[in-house]
Formats: C-alpha cells, structure tokens, sequence
C-alpha cells in the first residue's frame, strides 16, 4: 500500500490521555483511534494485525477440528435466568436494553447459554459427540473502569470455542489438544517464550482451570512461575495449590505480573444441565453433555506483543503479524527518475506477492525514518539515488538493527512469498 | 468437509414459526438458528456463505480505493447530539443503555457521526482528500418489527463505506464508481439480472440517492421498473421524479415488488459541517469535507439469493456464494471397499483445492438426495458401487438438473481450482 494513500496518519506525540504503552504506541501510530472509554476503532493498519492474529488463531483451531459459526449478541433475559446470570447481582458487566417492542434485552457478554442452547437442536446421540464449535465475535462487558489500552475494553472480539463431549475421556483430549494449539497460537505470534499455561481457579467442576499468562510488567495479574520447568500458578490459587503435586516448590517460585492472553475450562455438565443439552448414551440413556469454553482475545493479544516487543523508537511487529513484512522508504522523491525507479521496485515487490508499506510521500527523510520505527515494520528497505547508483538497498531488520546490503535479485529472493 | 462430522443437521419439516421463505430454507438446512425474533446465529454452512459474499465485497470495494477498518458499536451521546440524531424523537431505532461507570451509551445503527468524528484526527488539507473507508461490522436497530427472516433483523453486519472528498467532481466520479462496483457485486453473486439501480428520496442535499432494488415477490418495497431501459423508481420518488428527465415514461414502468439490496446516499456537508470535519483548500481557507455513505447488508443479499433462486425442492447457490462446489454423495457406504474408494475420491478433490461436502452419513439414499437438494450445492457428484463399475461418476448440477456421466479424470479437470 502506498503510504500517500493511507488516510490514518502517525502523530507526534503519544495520546496525554493513554497511561498504557500498547495503546500510545498504537494511537500514536495510527493503528487505532480511541472513540470512547472502552471502545476503540481499529484503522486500517490495526485492523489488519487483528486479522493476522484471527488468521493464526482460524488455523489452529480448525486444525483441532474447530468449526466456525457466528452467534448474536442481542440476548434474551429467559435463556438467561435457567443458568441464573441475568441478574445484576450474580454478573455485573451486563449491558441491558428495552426491545421497542416490549421486554428487556442484554448484549452477550459471554456465549456459554447461547451456544449450549442452540446445539439442543443438532445434540441427540452420542454418535453426534464430540464435537467443537468456535466465534471471533464482539463480546460487551460494562467494566466499571475501561483500562489497560485495548486489554480492557468494553467491546471486544473474542475467539471463543466450546466443547461438546460423551464423555470425560473425550473432554480430557480435546481440553489438551486445545492446550496444545494455544501454544502453537502465541509461539506464531511472537511471545511464546514468555507465556506459560498457567493453574488458575477452577470454578466449580474441576480443581483448576488454566489460564496462558505472558510476563508483562505491565499486567494487571500476578503469578508465580518457575520458568526452567515451564509451570505457573496464578495468586489466587497459590493457596489451594497442591505444590508438589504439580511438581514445583514454593522456594522455586518467582513473583511476577502477567497478561492473561488466553484461558481454558472445563465446564463440567453446570450449562447442560441447566439448559437440557442431553444425549442418549449407548444404552439410550439421557446423559448431560459435558463441555468446555476456550477464548482468545485477539486485540488483547496484539497488546500484549506491543506492550512486550516495542522498544523506545516505537513498535517491532514479529512478521507474522506485521500489518506489512517490508517498509519502503522512497527517498529522494522530488528526482522523478529516482520516483519513478522507486516506483517499479513497489510494484515488482507486490507482484511478487510481498507486502509492502510504500513510502511514497512528500516528506523529509528524518521524519520518514522515525515514522517506520514507530509504525515498526520487520524490514525497512531504502531506496534513493545513492541506492540506485551503488545497484544495492539497505535493508534494515527492525528487531535486531541489524544492517544487510542486497542487490535487486537478492531484495525479491529474500522476500518473494 | 466430511457431512458426518458437521454439527448442524437438516430438519425434515420447515420451522412453523418463519413466514419468509429464505430462513425457513436456511433453518431447515441448518444454514441458520434463530435465537429470538430478529437474532439469528450463522451455523457453519451459513458463515460460508457469509464469508464469501463478505470476500466479493471486499474485492470489488478495494477495487475502487476502498481501505477497510473496524469501528466500534458503543456510542457516547454527546457526539450523537451534534448532529440531533440521539433522541428517540428523531431516531426510533435505538438500543440504549447505562454505563455501570454512570452515563448513557448507545449501540450504532449506522456509523456516519463516528467517522466524521474520527476522520478530524486526520484530515487538514485539501492534499489528504479524497479517501475511503469502510467496514463490515454490526448495526444494531431496535425494529418495532423484526421481519422477512434474515433480511431485517434487530442486529446485522453491514458494509458500510463512507467517502470523503474536497470537491463535488471528486464525489461524483467515487459516486459513480461505487455504483458501478455496486453492480459488480450482484451480477457475482447471482442477482445482478434482476437488481435495478433505482431512484429513490435524496434526503437533504441531492435530489435522489440510489438504491440497489431486486425484483422479488417476497420484497417489502414497491418500485416502478422500464426492465428494458434498466432504469427503476423507487414508490416514494414517483410523483417527484421528473420521469422524461431519466429517460422513461410512466406508461412504460411496471409495479413490482422488490428487495432493497443496497443504497449510495451523497450527504453533503450535513455531518463534516455538524461535527466539524474541514479542509483548508488551496488558498488557505476552512473548507467542510464533502461525503457519501454506501450501504450492503451481507445477509439480506444472502435471504435475497435464497428466495429468488430456490426451488420447491430447496436452495440453488450460485457458484460464486455457494458453502461448498461439489456435494460428494457416499453410496453403499456398508461395503468397505466401496467407503474407502468414496473417501479417496473425497481426498482427492480436497487436494485439489476443490470445496466439497461429502455426504459420508450412515444414512438411506433417498435422505442424502433429498438433503443434497435442500443444501443446495451447484453439483451433486454421486459415488456408488455402479459409478466405481462403470468408471463414471455422475453429476448433476443444482439449477439446472443437467445430468453428466464423467471419468475421474474430468471430474478433477472439471473442478480443480
């Protein structure tokens, strides 16, 4: 894309009123605009991390057998009140309206009642079991204070799986399947190596539920790791914890904050049983159906890797996510020689199917470079008259500073997709 | 996809609780569950076809410089009341409701005020324009009546882009362009023969607007067509219009009912000048940037598709919205050697890149065909012992009914993407 184009544009300055680095970095950048306390748009650089991280997260889970379905926010109190969460009492981030036409409505905040309602359509075997269905839909909660940046907001997409399982043997393998393509999922984005599944409150059908924390200074939870052995334990549940039983020692144990950028449970048979999911079973029993719930935010995941990969100058993008894999930087543009020599290197990269942020704008070349730091692109690559004269481009490797010099072959072999 | 691993089923009886016939098609073949009235989850056969209108869409809008974002659904009433559109007085399809942070909020029926909000953070000069953005995300409309099944509903996606130019040259040529990726988009996916861009009420700053209107029995407008002439008239516009002026008499215009598919409104300045979006021209001075909204729903396309080529035995997709391109229909599927030749025939075409649904069900012929032709795919492909005897499968294509007999070979030549 041609950068001249872009309508979103970097600002000097980070936002006064953002405490967060993600959503300065972010702001700043023009990659989201805050619209309200808790609401965010996400322009069109945003948008298009978001939609790497949904890429990465579509594949892992229909790589578990996950498949897609979209459900409504708009909800209906009577669902509802047969798992008792309507009340304002039991769940305080409802979001509550009137129908024109008579009663009241909530925004889902959550689609456990939902789903589990509507798979009592297609659920009557347990040849039908198991099965796994999965959103990336908006979820609404009327947090009392909206903070953090984009890691909590009052509107948000969330990836969020359910399980649906026969029996106990079923619902183990999923849950540890989906373990597992947790961890492909952060590992593809870039933090991997600082997320670990993590034992947390279990809720009331399994002693623990797990929860894949990031160590972030900027977390807002805490949690106790021990990182040679890959194992943590949230604050909540350091207590309850049967240490050795997990293989640790509290002396092992290290004090850190965390970003909690996935969570995994097991729901037990608490929402079919509510609601009336059942099966027959082989003997033609009726038998709850037993579930989990899976969820990823994605925008909360694209905060985290700001907030964990950006240095001083701005945002570093892993290239899995970057919104482009190469920043051009046109230099000397007023020489239409050099412009239009400029030019033909974008369109052969794109032809090649590279994704190219091109800048092609009227602007000093300091500006040009604090610009691609900020925005924060995998591989800068300059091309100006002294480039075209010497027959090589300086390519800059954004995380590392590291500096190669390729001639024009070299540019596409290195990133021809 | 293997059919016996989808979660949704086909019923055998149309919901008694639908009047229009595209949901009772699309919930009978599990395409589709109604939550309530005017909330419709999208199962995974359903999502596919969202998906791939959502796909043409987004082609033909990046196609004419459309650059896409994600603005969110929570509203705050002070930006509202610049342009006098929160009060219920003057917009009767609002959802309300209260922030626990104390304050009203509101969820977005259209998104004209957000980003002319948001574009003031990026719009200074005459050089900035003309630009355009766009999103596929959801409205929200309190409707005194959710009706004609998913075509107006209570929450749906839009597609909604918004231009912005300097001059009114720059507006009528995006205008015009629209309006011809508008009729782009319904010729690919299937309605194009009979979508009449049709003069309807301009609202306050231009004589007309245009919507997309398809002829349809089930629509709920009226329009005045010259079928020959390709020209329609909206009812409300009729006595307005001067008719000799677009070219066609009264006496030439036939009355039918039709389905507004799309809209392009010219607004003005009414919301740059409400909200404050300028300019400042060549010569320095404060200008009011000049926009247009152009509106397509998606699912109403979907609905659309649905109720005008289905027939009595059920849905017919065009190719280019269809879930699936082949229905792969397993026989004998008791005989072992006849299921494994069916499933490599299935894997086959897998790795040819060709979308199929294979019917491998432990169910009688009669109900594969009959789900075969309530699904709808654009060609049933029939595996048996006779076809593997034989060596030719046949295929039978959806609207048609045309029957072919091919080898192995032409079928992969005939499909393989």
């Amino acid at each position: 894309m041609k950068q001249s184009q872009l309508f979103s544009k970097t600002k000097k300055e980070a936002p006064s009123d953002e405490v967060a680095k993600n959503a300065q970095l972010l702001i700043q950048g023009g990659y989201i605009y805050k619209n309200m306390a808790g609401a965010y748009s996400f322009l069109p650089l945003g948008l298009r991390v978001i939609e790497k991280i949904n890429t990465i997260i579509r594949e892992e889970m229909n790589g578990i057998g996950g498949q897609e379905m979209h459900m409504p926010s708009l909800q209906d109190p009577a669902l509802w009140k047969t798992s008792d969460r309507w009340s304002d009492e039991n769940v305080d981030v409802w979001f509550k309206s009137e129908l024109k036409a008579g009663g009241e409505v909530g925004l889902a905040w959550t689609h456990e009642e939902v789903i589990t309602d509507l798979m009592r359509q297609y659920v009557s075997s347990y040849k039908d079991l198991p099965f796994f269905a999965y959103q990336i839909q908006t979820k609404f909660r009327n947090e009392m204070r909206a903070k953090s940046g984009i890691m909590r907001t009052r509107e948000f997409a969330m990836k969020d799986l359910y399980s649906f399982c026969a029996t106990q043997e079923q619902h183990d393998e999923f849950y540890e399947a989906c373990a597992q393509a947790y961890a492909r999922i952060f590992d593809r984005i870039g933090i991997g190596e600082v997320t670990y599944k993590t034992f947390a409150s279990g809720g009331a059908f399994t002693k623990f539920s797990h929860e894949f924390q990031t160590l972030a200074e900027a977390g807002e939870d805490i949690v106790y790791v021990d990182q040679e052995k890959g194992i943590a334990v949230n604050e909540e549940v350091l207590e309850e914890a049967d240490l050795s039983e997990l293989g640790v020692t509290k002396d092992d144990l290290e004090k850190r904050k965390s970003i909690e950028v996935g969570n995994i449970f097991s729901l037990g048979t608490k929402f079919s049983e509510a609601i009336g999911l059942m099966y027959k079973d082989e003997e033609g029993n009726d038998q709850p159906v037993i579930m989990g719930s899976y969820g990823i935010g994605p925008a909360r995941a694209m905060g985290t890797v700001v907030d964990l990969l950006s240095d001083d100058k701005g945002i570093v993008w892993p290239e899995s996510v970057a919104p482009f894999t190469v920043h051009l930087i046109g230099l000397n543009g007023d020489d239409s020689e050099i412009k239009d020599w400029a030019d033909g290197i974008y369109s052969a990269l794109q032809k090649r199917g590279v994704e190219t942020l091109y800048d092609d704008r009227d602007a000093r070349p300091g500006q040009k470079f604090a610009d691609s730091d900020l925005l924060g692109m995998p591989y800068r690559v300059v091309v100006s008259k002294k480039m075209k004269e010497e027959g090589k481009f300086e390519v800059v490797a954004r995380a590392t500073g590291d500096v190669s010099y390729m001639t024009e072959d070299e540019l596409y072999s290195k990133f021809a997709v």
